[in-house]
């Protein structure tokens, strides 16, 4: 009996112990934290992993380090290690010829192949709604730069032989002030520039752009890779055989 | 022709004003940084958005990265963002019966209900290859903590009337350690637990788990969420309604 009772008092003991060792290592947090910071950077993230939905506008409290992520370095360095990783793979799907005869990468521009930072460094950085008639005018004015690390993964696709196609929710009738801001940033010889047509309103980014993907299969091209600051660019079917997400914490498209 | 001139040199002024505002905002940054703890969050990223595609183990220069932060604020504070837009939208859809009959909720149980934190501690948290034997054999102690926001989360969702499925990579003949890890652990009342079958053995985990949540939607279930530590938890055919991505830096499973 006093066997059985000294048994039982090791096994609870070691279980205590087992027990301290294993939750030690993390932190007993379970609800969203109240600091602002680290909210914010956990929001961010939430915003990149698909996690947080739609949204209207970067929550109040997160204005400062939306802010300060587009103006220092992690902004530069995730687009920059995001381009990093796709010319990995697209180096390796090309060399193993996967893509067949008409290999091809799809592009969104907003975000992806221009910044428009200038605008929103203007405009509150996302904490007031998106403003159509202020962003349409800044669009006209053509001269959003290059998101650097997508300018130099462009120019290397094309190195490499990919086909380019640019897919857009801008409309045709900016088709020119694209251009214009395309080759103001730097990018050229692209092989399609794909915006919405009359009879793509009320579609969302995500119906029209894979039917605008669907579309480029049949024409024969392999979409090996697809590059897009929104899941909106990425998802719905067809998918590329790899997807490029983009940061962007400043505005949601559906 | 002075009068062209200097409408010339006005326009070209008002040109460079445009460009050097807008360049401003952005950092010039096109290739990944060579600073490690500023290459290592943007790789961590790159892990939780799936642009990092398939990989085996921790970069090398990111294993301090990876345990500051499994150790740190942010993962507790990432988990349990995720955990709270994961209630927000069950609680909205729950409400608007959009589950209909027998709404769902998957969770994946490795990194996402059960956190093995403490053997990845003792095991250099990712920096070496996966060892099964050793993982086997701490699944065995069935000690595993729960992710605290994980089990709250799971607590909210059962308090609403979710059907809750377990869907993990884990084999039949751990079952029984599973069991009683997740009882340890706190969590109680799940619908069904489902593990590997010997059938499944060669399968990717995108395709052994889409199969299984096509058969519960024949079944009846109609799965609103999924939450996971990878994209192979998330993606395939049929997908949840939404998808909840919890951080993972630790190891990749395709």
């Amino acid at each position: 009996m006093r066997l059985l009772l000294l048994l039982v008092l090791v096994l609870a003991a070691a279980a205590a112990v087992a027990n301290a060792g294993a939750e030690s290592v993390l932190r007993s947090v379970t609800d969203a934290p109240d600091a602002d910071a680290l909210f914010c950077d956990s929001w961010m993230l939430s915003v990149e992993t698909g996690n947080a939905g739609p949204w209207r506008q970067v929550p109040a409290r997160c204005g400062a380090s939306v802010r300060a992520y587009m103006e220092g370095d992690r902004y530069a360095s995730d687009s920059a290690v995001a381009a990093a990783e796709s010319l990995a793979f697209a180096s390796q799907a090309f060399a193993s010829g996967e893509g067949g005869a008409k290999p091809a990468w799809v592009f969104d521009v907003d975000e992806t192949l221009l910044s428009n930072a200038p605008y929103y460094a203007q405009s509150g950085w996302g904490l007031v709604e998106f403003n159509e008639t202020s962003f349409d005018a800044w669009v006209d004015v053509a001269k959003a730069p290059a998101l650097p690390s997508s300018l130099k993964l462009y120019n290397e696709l094309q190195g490499l032989g990919f086909h380019i196609i640019l897919l857009t929710g801008r409309s045709e009738s900016q088709r020119n002030a694209t251009e214009e801001n395309l080759l103001f940033a730097g990018y050229h010889s692209w092989e399609k520039l794909i915006l919405r047509q009359p009879s793509d309103i009320g579609k969302t980014a995500v119906q029209y752009k894979s039917e605008r993907r669907a579309v480029m299969e049949v024409e024969g091209f392999k979409i090996l890779g697809n590059s897009g600051d929104q899941w909106s660019d990425l998802i719905g079917l067809p998918v590329s055989t790899r997807s490029f997400k983009l940061p962007n914490p400043m505005y949601y498209i559906s």
